[in-house]
């Protein structure tokens, strides 16, 4: 297979990513140094303590980034080596990126930047908008144009979630809002202006075989299991962060089995769509982020992950061919589904829950006797304050329209960029083709010349 | 593929989900809470220090069963993207249905229930006997029938479990008895009522290709590495865990390489057979279960580990098709050798450990010089008490005893019922085959009508 | 495929491993009983509190060790199944055997040896060197072979390491030198001996396929991702662990886009080999450990991850095909690479660690202002005391010569061992295939002799 006017902007990638290690060296070299040693025992004890706590965290994350949604994007059958790759990739730069940007930004008038678990894991959450954002342009991409949206998404993910945290004042423990809502809506943004208003048609190696959805559903599996590390990490330790987890355990249980409901009545013969389990299962956890650690029933986050789930599953069947239809809108993995309706769901049950935690306060003047209401007090007196619970209700909508319009306007502008001919866009033949950017084996799934047809055969049957 | 008049059935599956979602969420709308929040500040420590030591231990097992277990299930090659599916869908089917059942029976007579990470751990234990039930009868039954018998028996369980260790006071931390002998034999019960003496005769998808192998066996070595967090998550913080976390560790080891031995000479030419290594390895964690933080010596648990392994690699080699000869029982997944001999062998194990360790303390006067005696007066005098060393032995005999006659008779009721027309069972041609409840993409299988000879082989080659 | 002259010598498998498992179970019964237990509620905190900041760490490593480099190890196609197993065989194993040995070296002074998650965990350490070892022989052994290697290796590496650790006071915490360049060095012996003058022609089944090559990209995440727990998990608990996991993540950070950059420009047309990133993207892990806890700023880590992945693709591409043409050593999984060029980079760099660090303790009169240097002064003064710097430095470069000249000392001797006739060496035409030690149905693999021409090539689709 001949590509001989495409191959030369590959050299991009190797430059790009080299420059930008040297970069990161000096900046480490210049700006960056540990903490400093804690000098008396009982601060090794403290230390000790934040690395048992976070570390454990920390570590669930980075299987769930690298090999849980690795494993997802790998329902593209003959994809799967660059999926996987790319994500990885892109993980690492786009956190590396965030570390120096956060140093910068942050905390460059303090003298020397002090990395500890809890920059890393703040970086980490930075890279995640990226590895979502990917999701709508995968397989029609070059690596290099998702460098240059990395490099771009990244600062502009730091300053919508400073506007949105810092100055609004909006709560989202579980970053439903800053990076589900804003990350989806920024691929969607890239993906429209890169693709223009030509409808991208059905590529026959976008097609999932049976084997590459089931490698996809154990990623999905994965990202499942580890939801509740995502949501709780940030949480305050204690209650909270126990609420988190449990929270996020019953959104995801209902997720998993309101998709099969709902995946099962919308075909006619009642068979189950791969597609729908894969994502629907995780809905519930984009959703219950931003309320994960509120005062509120049980109810409400079995509620919240059903709803999320049938949202996403409709979103589907639905939505995404008319946004296709009407908007020549490409998104490939769908993420409006996943990131973009369960996002919205969580941020107005962000609304009731903050209104209606405020009502039970006031109702009852004994808190003691009513648990959701104390606790709803408890939380809202230190932590909505003088605004008063109105205001923070309003804060939340606030934020939820921030995150859409900034990353929506952002992400048109980088994908006008992402058509520079230098970015090696890959050709419609190209796309979805791992041969395009690895040096796979293709001698090992062809017979030689020299081989017999019966030896053909055999090799043809070995591989299986 | 036709399947026209069976399609019908499968209506009742999102019908039933999606009344019973509707129930759970009345349910938990109505009694269930969170516990109160604590007010002071050394009540958080408490709280998050039980967040850390309860909830790495939970991971880990929804691991297990998630993505492990679900793995090990895939052996059958053309029924994988079903087994991870099905096992996923009746694990939170069976945690939700346990949580609303214990809420019911536990709490409801102190009002509220209030929702922990320890309810939750209980009632995912109760969802692991239907996930090791269904091994009896994996691929032949439809997911209708797996619901039902699932409702009936997490409550059989529950019932059982209160008989077993609150009633009769057994000592089985791991669930050997309670867990993996009560799923087995319930699971035998409903294969033989299910398929009464009809012979299942090998079904030409159900043999295991190389690939599902290798899957399965990931599956088996996820569950091998997380399975001390199973057997210890329930123990006493301090040393009893520890000990029941050394003792997991060791029979899982000797289980690896006496299923290797086992096996080797079993075969005239000493190959390896993959089903003994993917189930013989796990053999040693059935069986610690029970005895894992009793005083013995580390000796014992390698003996135990040996010995199931043993015994459930000659299980597999000469009593499961013994059984199918003259019982006409038909156990898909071998549960009976996984399950059911080692549990036996860990229950007798426990009778033996609790005589010796009476024994060793009324023989040596100063228990400090000997610590298996020590440590066997501390666990006794605090644990059997009254009733003696050789009351407690009589007790875990009597414990194996209900835990098999109760979930056989359950077992063989239950199957009866799964016969009903209207739970869908598949025709034996459509069985072990995905395709029969997902929308799996075969187009992408066979090459199009309008593509050439040479596309179609190249097509072939590229699903490889 | 009949193998009439060569069934015989696999009856030494389960012979050998019975014995030694009843070897293993008279030496547990003779002489390791537990610790005893704790009378005083303090101290059940205390053991509380080990186990819970041990055994996350251990799983970890299970996890890397089992799941993550077996999946490394199945990029041959057709030996998927063997390097699997294998690698767990073997685990368990050298594990056990290291148990035995530990005990009658260390601890048989002492009398009873007291059994601990510690002395699991050095003895999982032993074990690594094994698994590393494989590498270099790979698929032209038979487990026998592989069996007595293990045997002979796990007391060489307890005798360097207490050399190395013990009596020169190598600080090597993360095992680089002890583990890494020892178990690789020794592999290269064994390869050079076994295979002699031969040069190893390339085999037709040991070219990956594209699906090979995906399995084993997912054993290298999972490894990069638990990578940190290895390197820290015998750290001192606060800073030290602390600095550990940071130097850690940021050199497995630096190596992975390091990788790519290489990897892209050492080929014509900028496309990423396959191998180059299953293997370099770990490189930094393995350089890190030896200086992982050393007072050195966050850049040396970052620099030391970009070297050492450049390094291990360099060797992938110039190194091991000249080291096979000059001195015929053949080296299946590149070890060499991945933990031997690594690990020289890793030794040196802790050379000029120590170095540096002491320049600069001399040089700042007030460490306070200085966090580095105060951090060094500290370690430095604790830990290498009157031996200086400079004494420690040539210690360090001391350790790596005794670990390089030991192992492949010892290798040479082992290899020439292996060649045994009764060790079954498999013969090249039966070489990386599953089936000379596995019951692989290959029934499933080829359409029966009664099928038609349609069902065959039915049959062919469906394995896909």
């Amino acid at each position: 297979m001949a590509v001989p006017p495409f191959t030369r902007p590959h050299r991009l990638l190797p430059l790009f990513l080299g420059l930008f290690q040297g970069a990161l060296l000096l900046f480490f070299a210049l700006f960056v140094t540990y903490d400093e040693p804690s000098a008396q025992a009982e601060d090794t004890n403290v230390v000790a303590n934040q690395v048992y706590s976070t570390f454990p965290f920390l570590q669930d994350i980075q299987v769930m980034l690298v090999v849980g949604l690795g494993l997802l994007l790998t329902f593209l059958p003959r994809y799967g080596f660059s999926a996987l790759t790319h994500n990885f990739l892109l993980l690492n730069f786009s956190m590396q990126w965030a570390l120096v940007l956060q140093g910068l930004l942050h905390h460059f008038h303090h003298g020397q930047v002090q990395l500890d678990l809890h920059k890393i894991l703040t970086a980490e959450f930075a890279a995640v908008t990226v590895l979502i954002s990917v999701g709508s342009i995968l397989g029609r991409t070059s690596p290099c144009q998702l460098l240059v949206m990395a490099t771009c998404e990244v600062p502009i993910y730091l300053a919508s979630e400073w506007i949105i945290v810092t100055c609004l004042g909006v709560l989202d423990v579980g970053g439903t809002i800053t990076i589900h809502i804003f990350s989806c809506y920024f691929g969607l943004g890239v993906s429209k202006s890169l693709f223009k208003a030509v409808q991208q048609p059905p590529h026959p190696k976008e097609t999932p075989t049976p084997r590459s959805d089931l490698m996809s559903l154990v990623g999905t599996l994965i990202l499942w299991v580890f939801w509740p590390s995502f949501v709780a990490v940030l949480c305050q330790p204690g209650d909270a962060q126990h609420r988190a987890i449990l929270n996020t355990l019953l959104a995801m249980s209902a997720s998993a089995i309101t998709t099969m409901v709902v995946s099962s009545l919308l075909e006619r013969d009642g068979k189950l769509s791969p597609g729908h389990l894969q994502n629907g299962s995780l809905a519930g956890g984009v959703a219950i982020g931003v309320v994960a650690d509120m005062a509120m029933p049980p109810v409400a986050a079995l509620a919240l992950g059903s709803l999320s789930a049938a949202a996403c599953v409709l979103g589907f069947r639905f939505l995404t061919p008319l946004l296709g239809r009407k908007l020549t809108l490409h998104d490939q993995c769908g993420i409006h589904n996943l990131h973009g309706l369960p996002g919205i769901l969580g941020a107005a049950a962000s609304v009731v829950a903050i209104l209606v935690a405020s009502e039970d306060t006031s109702e009852s003047h004994s808190p003691q006797l009513s648990p959701a209401g104390g606790n709803a007090s408890e939380v809202g007196g230190g932590q909505w304050g003088a605004r008063g619970a109105s205001g923070q209700a309003l804060c939340q909508a606030a934020g939820l329209v921030v995150a859409i319009g900034a990353s929506l306007l952002a992400g048109l502008l980088i994908g006008a960029t992402l058509r520079l001919p230098c970015l090696a866009q890959p050709p419609k033949q190209l796309c979805f083709d791992d041969s395009l950017y690895f040096k796979i084996q293709d001698e090992a799934e062809s017979p030689g010349p020299d081989s017999t047809a019966e030896e053909g055969a055999l090799a043809l049957k070995e591989q299986v």
